[in-house]
């Protein structure tokens, strides 16, 4: 039997025939493995996914994590996945041998994780956490960091967070008042608040790992004043063991929507609950340079919304591929030229608007899934670079696909689920299915790690026009080499490029203009219009891309690729027209709003 | 202080400036009425929503009705809350004088019900259903049943449902299997079992009236064959006492995702749990003819759809306006250009993203509100028609409106308060803020009551073309009159009206097209799309119909709506364009994907 969580015809597809990823064996950090190390990680993370992960997620839904003021309560099953989750050592997937990793490409790790989300992205994403941040410590942290902090993470022993928010400073971080006050030993006391915090607070593992964003006083205003800190549940001897209880506490759960199964937490540091070696403060331990945090984060932080973007991908896929079994196994009406009473019913797949509903989906979570294996494979390269070129381009590719890889699949993965919803009419509503819980869950992708907002001003104010604009020309030479790939195929890969160089043109040449005018406010103001634009620009080359991986190939896995490019060339791309019309004409419909016209 | 439910002003504006609803009273049905007994009525309602409704909304969602195996629990608010309803004559406001109701036009109705809708969309479902159940009875019920039950729906005595759907047939009626065995005495026994039947079950009245589709055997097959019943929770005796229990039982509960306060049963009749008068089978009494009951029941889905409509617009304008509260008061970053970190952070409605979400909100709810209104005027006009031509063109118009009036709210309001929650960022996402929950109430709405894809055939396959395309024609005339008001007005009225007859003619030479191929399946297979970007013609018709009513008026509210529409005519009308050019092209991929390549 299929699993509804991901398809693994689709990730073979992907990662071996369009990605060629075996072909990074070929360079020295992945030279141990094969393509059969690869599988075996694939049929491992699926694995895990339906055995641990997928049968607690609507329990651990219905019921969040309690805190009755000492302590957080949340059900046995999460403890147990990932439990199963660090005995398979699943969280050093990709990271370097020598901290206990399996040095395994970003790309397999991604696609191996890929399987937790969508069984269960809020109990998957402990360990997301968790990887980003000894990734970030293991790039930046001392030596004696990375022995006391990474390594247990890596063995599961610790889980990870990432303390940037303030109630005051959600996605303004040179607002954060949080302060490190200097002691004369190196170490640092910390105060202050830090808000929405996911894994903030549990007894899952031994201890907890902040990395948090704090301002030393004396130092730069905004932005530049900012330092980043280890600050730890519990202090670490140096033998390893733990010592004493850090100034960190749980000041409140946030009930949200959807992802309900992970704690996400208000934490308090330096309030003055315990007091370790007697002082006031949280002790932090400060990562790299003073007033470089930001720097650091943004390390983690860009992985992070690659990983977002992964979730809200997994979250759509599993919701397709239930709502694809549902509209195969019910019967429902007749089609629309044969009403007779006397007929059975046909499965509801059989009538054109389900069909355009499942296509309409799986043009957006293949798509999405493809984006992302893509940008891992970047990652990839980026990290195991053999010429300045090569990092240079892959780390331009990067830059600009990056908020993409995160957005696009919050929007358009969430109205998958939407439709997955729809598919199942009044069934899809209720809890007793599995789809409106995706729909709960998703909805978070397009606020965490850098709202849609954010991630717009990033593209637009940002990564299009840095190093004057290397980074979408680098996107353009490569897209455009996938086109010529497809003209020179011909036939009906040969139209579809036409139609893609064409919005590619309009699309580079619109952006330039928008800058041309010298008007930021103007350029600025419908960048959420841009990003959506630029993101079916991106979306339609990888589908080119994925047709030019299946040329050739027969069957039915094959013929629904072509199909799903089909809708997505027809029903999507079109939609760029307007939306490039409108930032032409430098719109300054919501400039001149005024508040008081609300 | 202004209200988070509704704006008074806006409604004031579209039905006294826009809708002249006060020259009702010009008609006999209306005369003992006066624009102070409809503003009566409309702070009756605000009162009411405010003082009674909204206080348990968010309770009544996390308490949800729970059912024991015998009895519904059901939180007391709800109870009182229907009381001061029952009290305060609402159910009846729409209806005539000699069956107890105030004889308001639907138009005030409605929109005095748009409040407890805001406040509540829950606990307003019983009154709604009632209304609608009183409705049809009124319509098609013997005097003994308009005595019987009508009246104590009125006085809020007893509650109404409407029982369609059953497992096996949600969408197609045609294969309901509920069957009406004739008694000599006149009345049936049912035997069947219904599904999604809103307030089933609960104790908040003395009585429930169901309406219920069934079959008596040896009828015409599919449609044809069904009939309508009034199953009554509780016979009642000549003298209007409560007699024997019938035989409908709750065999459970249904668990949504929203709508959470209202309880949504499947009911089982005729199970033999209770044996009124020794006898099995539930005690049914037939309403006007047999075979005739689908036709009865669509006076009441009609009905119930510009209410659904008018239910989503609800969600869609409270959440508007409380994330303009939010986004007044929350501080947050600092504008593009002067990113200066002493600077204090401002409102984050200053930013041009924010305001972007904030007027796409203000374009979709107020242009509904407006639609929604418009409709329920139709509904005046024809219920109080002057001349057969009169009666004729109401008619057509309400045909071809109803489908617009249910999906666009459903659609855009839900887009409304995806965009609440996002102007609210992590804040939104939680349950400690009001826009999560109305975002889930407001999910239910492109289901019930005919889903989206039900809708978008009764439009393009059935109003569109009927009596040769006059109901089209009517509504085309009606627009252009509009249009052509607009070119006289000049400046920038006559701009948007030239961009809105383009689209017109185009909307209306596409649908000729897609007919005069003569391929059915193909003109209807995208009737979602149709049906889209039909809803933006016409809401784009009632923005310049606004306009015009604003006309040379100033003030803030009047710019706030001259800005609203421009945002709708630049942002959201040129999204017709290519939908339009799919329609054109009578795109066959949704055909031609077969179910096995999915």
């Amino acid at each position: 039997m299929k699993s509804t969580l991901l398809s693994r015809q689709d990730l073979d597809f992907l990662l071996f025939d369009w990605l060629r990823v075996d072909e990074l064996t070929g360079r020295d950090r992945f030279s141990e493995h094969s393509r059969e190390t690869f599988s075996d990680t694939l049929d491992l993370c699926e694995q895990l996914a339906t055995r641990y992960f997928a049968p607690h997620n609507k329990k651990s839904d219905a019921h969040e994590p309690t805190f009755d003021g000492t302590k957080v309560t949340i059900i046995g099953e999460v403890k147990e996945a990932l439990a199963a989750c660090a005995e398979a050592e699943l969280i050093g997937m990709a990271m370097d041998y020598s901290l206990g990793g399996a040095q395994l490409p970003a790309t397999v790790a991604q696609a191996g994780f890929a399987w937790l989300f969508a069984a269960n992205v809020s109990t998957a994403g402990y360990p997301m956490l968790t990887m980003a941040n000894a990734n970030l410590l293991a790039k930046f942290g001392s030596e004696e960091q990375v022995t006391a902090f990474v390594k247990p993470m890596l063995a599961g022993r610790f889980f990870g967070t990432m303390c940037l928010s303030e109630t005051q400073a959600g996605s303004s971080l040179a607002d954060i008042t949080t302060r490190a006050e200097p002691r004369a030993d190196g170490t640092f006391r910390l105060f202050g608040s830090k808000m929405w915090i996911s894994g903030g607070e549990h007894d899952l593992t031994d201890n907890i790992v902040h990395l948090v964003l704090a301002k030393i006083p004396g130092g730069p205003a905004g932005t530049k004043g900012i330092s980043l800190f280890i600050v730890p549940k519990y202090l670490v001897n140096t033998d390893g063991t733990l010592g004493e209880r850090n100034d960190v506490v749980l000041a409140g759960l946030n009930h949200k929507m959807g992802y309900r199964g992970i704690t996400n937490t208000v934490l308090n540091f330096g309030e003055g609950g315990h007091r370790p070696g007697g002082e006031p403060g949280a002790v932090g331990y400060l990562v790299g340079d003073e007033h470089r945090g930001l720097t650091y984060m943004f390390h983690m932080m860009n992985e992070a919304r690659l990983g977002v973007g992964m979730g809200a991908i997994a979250l759509g896929y599993t919701g397709y591929l239930k709502s694809l079994d549902y509209a195969r196994s019910r019967p429902q009406g007749r089609p629309a030229t044969t009403k007779d009473p006397a007929m059975p019913q046909v499965p509801i797949i059989e009538h054109a608007d389900v069909r355009r509903m499942l296509l309409a989906q799986k043009s957006y979570v293949e798509g999405a899934l493809a984006l992302a294996l893509y940008c891992a494979r970047v990652v990839d390269i980026a990290h195991t670079a053999e010429s300045a070129e090569e990092l240079d381009h892959a780390t331009a590719l990067l830059d600009i696909l990056t908020p993409i890889a995160k957005s696009w699949p919050s929007q358009w993965c969430l109205a998958a689920n939407d439709l997955a919803i729809q598919v199942h009419g009044g069934y899809g509503y209720t809890r007793e299915y599995d789809v409106e819980q995706h729909y709960r869950d998703n909805r978070l992708n397009p606020i965490h790690e850098g709202t849609h907002g954010i991630q717009s001003l990033d593209l637009l104010g940002r990564k299009v026009v840095q190093r004057d604009g290397a980074s979408l020309a680098a996107l353009h030479r490569t897209m455009t080499e996938s086109t010529a790939a497809a003209h020179g195929a011909g036939g009906e890969l040969a139209d579809m490029a036409t139609q893609l160089d064409t919005v590619i043109q309009r699309l580079v040449s619109v952006t330039a203009g928008m800058f041309a005018a010298g008007d930021i406010d103007a350029a600025l103001a419908n960048s959420a219009v841009y990003l959506e634009a630029f993101g079916h620009v991106v979306i339609a080359w990888i589908w080119l891309e994925q047709l030019l991986a299946a040329q050739g190939r027969t069957g039915d896995f094959f013929d629904g690729k072509r199909q799903a490019a089909r809708y997505f060339f027809r029903y999507e791309l079109p939609k760029t027209g307007p939306q490039l019309d409108l930032l032409e004409s430098l719109d300054r419909t919501t400039l001149e709003m005024r508040p008081e016209w609300f």
